[in-house]
């Protein structure tokens, strides 16, 4: 056996939380950086984790009445230029084409020849061009709602990129949907960010808090930002999806105007909302550990994997027929109304490599099949939300009908775990001093050890929120839907507070 | 009833094909130009057909083995200059990136900033980002073969967009392999050019001829470029898939080397393949009528579309009720292993104009129920291959259990008329003289009015290929795979030639 003697994953958690989480990228095989700064490359067990991501969510959106469509990658500048806000946000991150074709210079060099008179930005967000496209088609109030959704590539150019986390090229989705009345707009608003609620909590396992962020970390040019956050294992908050109320901003810089039913020509009011690869990011963080990538069933590629033990060749045949055979009746069964996706480890390496590769691509059940499972009519079976050694022996014949208890087993207690943690390190707090306290290492500490999430009253003030930001790098995460509602006084200036907020250290 | 006098759509195919495409696009209400030039926005339906191709071209990329990934959208200049066939066949439509940044300048324009070191292309292909990724992972003939493809945008340049056939920015699949040997991969590049051919025939109802391109028509950089030639109603031909086997050729340039079964260093040998959105064009070409679209009923986002009749709104209730009861019934029905797609049209306009959007729409088949249907238990049923006046009544009560073979009848009565199009407008050519007066138009016929597919015997000579393109606009779209392989003659020269290729105008 191979097994490493402390960890697979090394440094641990606990060492360097960091370069742990790019350590189970690379252990899982997931993606890589490219030679193209903050370009990644996302491979296939990465790339199976976003395909599964995207099945549910399109269903989703589906289910709630949008369609998809495909909007030009180019954005002319003078679109951009439209929504003075939205431009100021963008600026600084916008990949920049400004040439259309290549010539040979004299020096035998490739250079860019063909200049564009316009130059074309490639989109960081889609609200100016979809919006161009809306105004062409929305003339009244018949041709509303407009409910689209697309999965695209974005670009914003990133200074210090992190897998998956920030990346210069993101895969992601953006819904935009333009209204009738405010009203709707809002309800689509909220909607949407429902949706991304529940999908994090049933499929990727983690618990969100929703809310809506304060005016500073608003998207650029929306009325509104709701958001769910996360907490990952350094106590950490990841933005894991926002969903904008746009108000009739982008509808007045793009024009979407339209005859009420009053007869009167009115503006659209439009929302948009977008989740990204940053999820396989938060994901990883949320659950992983000292051993590697930890997957919930229903984001997993491989929901089983079973590997043959096989001490001597002689007995090869015999083993590997019994984990076909064993794959065909797990793959007949389903877990949440689909076959679950099985896998025979056949490569011709030994079953302690095997097991130890899967464990680090966080594969939830693994089945082994050796020469006395065989004889005794059992197989072996580790679970990956328990520890490498804790397997636990099933009779062979009734495991694969116990198979989608266990996945929905395992499925429930990733979340549980990671439900617990987030309560365990989110506190109520009532004075600065406690407030600086919790977000400061004490003696012996990591730096970037601090408390979590913490639910303080503030007054409101932008001023207030960028001295803690200053001060401490903690930033107001999100005025929270449903925790502690109640009014009371700011701990920072003793003003007014209509309702608690949660700051935290951030992605 | 709304119907027009001759046809929905203006002009008439006969009239004006290339106008008669354009008003088919718009009619079906599939994708539009954008402002920016070149780059189209493909609406709900569009797409929709899309998600349907791309739904079963998965399936059956995975079904051979293959995985999906993502690599970077932008190419560094320097990766693009190491195959040299490739950066001259690609270098006069490479959008370049140049600058990171926006940000105003004196006279208050938004203008580029942060020019980067070296420029980026936007992938135009990504045989060599794909081929960088390669080198660093194969080591070992262990670690081959690897088989993914990728689902992405490209940007090529284009002077003379034509929306969905050839546009600047458009959607595709690229499959990149590497194989420890030259027979697996010529394999490879076979088996997937099967693949395309089996999708067209099964999926799109479209026959297309395989073959291998001449040396002029080769993908840049490849040894040997494997295609699928559709005719559509011009009569002229569409390249609508293509396999490539690239040899070692890209293996040297990006460093695709591993250690062989022998001992040794050797470069991979590597295949790519691709379809794109352009297929959707092709669709449109090959079926569609002067009353618009036409789809087979695989690729059809809606199969079924069931339209209410409802002359008094006191019978709204009662034949609403009726349309739904049979949707569902429809529904629960199977066409190849899927619930079959239906929609009741309950939009509050009336039917006539509804039955004409859907015939625009290329919907398989219309359902109509109205109160006389109601009375006499019938439903009043069109079909899309058919003429708009041409409808059938059928008992309500079996019709769920009929559509699936009605569907199935539609799907091959499309393909069958494609094919006896396409054999009644190819022909054995014989001499130089016939041959351009295959491809001339005749005596008070239009210019674009030409034979078809022409086959013919070529003695290999890029320089008669030149001459017959600068004469008549005509190419070798393919030199066939299972069409007429006997040796002869060359009609040109009189050279020795091994088999008949296909000469034909092209898009």
């Amino acid at each position: 056996m191979s097994k490493p003697a402390t960890n697979a994953i090394s440094p641990r958690r606990e060492e360097d939380f960091p370069e742990w989480y790019q350590a189970v990228v690379t252990a899982a095989d997931m993606a890589e950086n490219s030679e193209v700064r903050g370009c990644m490359v996302i491979k296939p067990w990465g790339y199976g984790i976003w395909e599964l991501m995207q099945g549910q969510l399109d269903r989703m959106f589906k289910a709630t009445g949008h369609k998809n469509a495909y909007f030009p990658l180019f954005i002319p500048l003078s679109y951009l230029e439209k929504e003075a806000e939205h431009v100021a946000g963008f600026a600084k991150e916008c990949a920049v084409v400004t040439h259309h074709r290549l010539e040979v210079n004299a020096e035998g060099k490739l250079v860019p020849t063909g200049a564009l008179t316009e130059p074309l930005v490639v989109r960081p967000t889609s609200e100016t061009i979809i919006g161009a496209a809306y105004a062409r088609w929305v003339q009244s109030y018949r041709d509303l709602p407009v409910l689209l959704n697309q999965w695209a590539n974005v670009v914003r150019w990133e200074l210090r990129p992190r897998i998956f986390l920030r990346t210069t090229e993101f895969l992601w989705q953006e819904g935009h949907t333009a209204h009738e009345t405010e009203q709707e707009a809002l309800h689509e608003t909220r909607r949407m960010l429902d949706v991304y609620e529940t999908f994090a909590r049933d499929y990727l396992a983690i618990p969100v808090v929703t809310g809506r962020k304060s005016a500073s970390e608003r998207f650029p040019g929306a009325v509104d930002t709701l958001c769910i956050e996360a907490m990952v294992q350094d106590r950490k908050a990841v933005q894991a999806g926002t969903s904008h109320f746009l108000g009739q901003n982008f509808a007045k810089a793009s024009g979407i105007q339209y005859l009420s039913r009053a007869g009167k020509q009115e503006y659209a009011w439009t929302t948009s909302w977008g989740v990204s690869t940053r999820l396989i990011g938060t994901l990883i963080m949320a659950h992983s550990d000292d051993d590697g990538l930890v997957l919930p069933p229903r984001v997993a590629p491989t929901q089983v994997v079973i590997i043959p033990i096989i001490p001597r060749d002689e007995q090869r045949k015999e083993i590997l027929k019994a984990c076909g055979a064993l794959a065909q009746q797990i793959e007949a069964e389903q877990f949440h109304k689909e076959n679950i996706r099985v896998e025979v480890d056949q490569r011709d390496i030994t079953g302690g490599n095997k097991t130890w590769e899967w464990i680090k691509k966080g594969v939830p059940v693994r089945v082994e099949i050796g020469p006395r499972d065989l004889e005794a009519g059992t197989v072996f079976v580790g679970r990956r939300d328990r520890g490498p050694k804790e397997k636990q022996s099933y009779p062979k014949d009734g495991f694969a009908a116990q198979a989608p208890a266990l996945l929905q087993s395992i499925q429930e207690g990733i979340y549980d775990r990671a439900h617990a943690f987030r309560r365990a390190h989110t506190k109520v707090i009532e004075s600065k001093e406690e407030f600086y306290a919790f977000f400061t290492p004490k003696n012996g500490e990591k730096p970037e050890i601090h408390g979590g999430f913490a639910l303080a009253h503030w007054n409101g003030s932008t001023e207030v929120e960028a001295k803690i930001k200053e001060d401490l790098k903690v930033t107001i995460r999100c005025i929270p839907f449903e925790e502690m509602l109640q009014p009371g006084s700011c701990i920072f200036t003793g003003e007014k507070s209509e309702q608690r907020v949660i700051f935290a250290k951030s992605y």
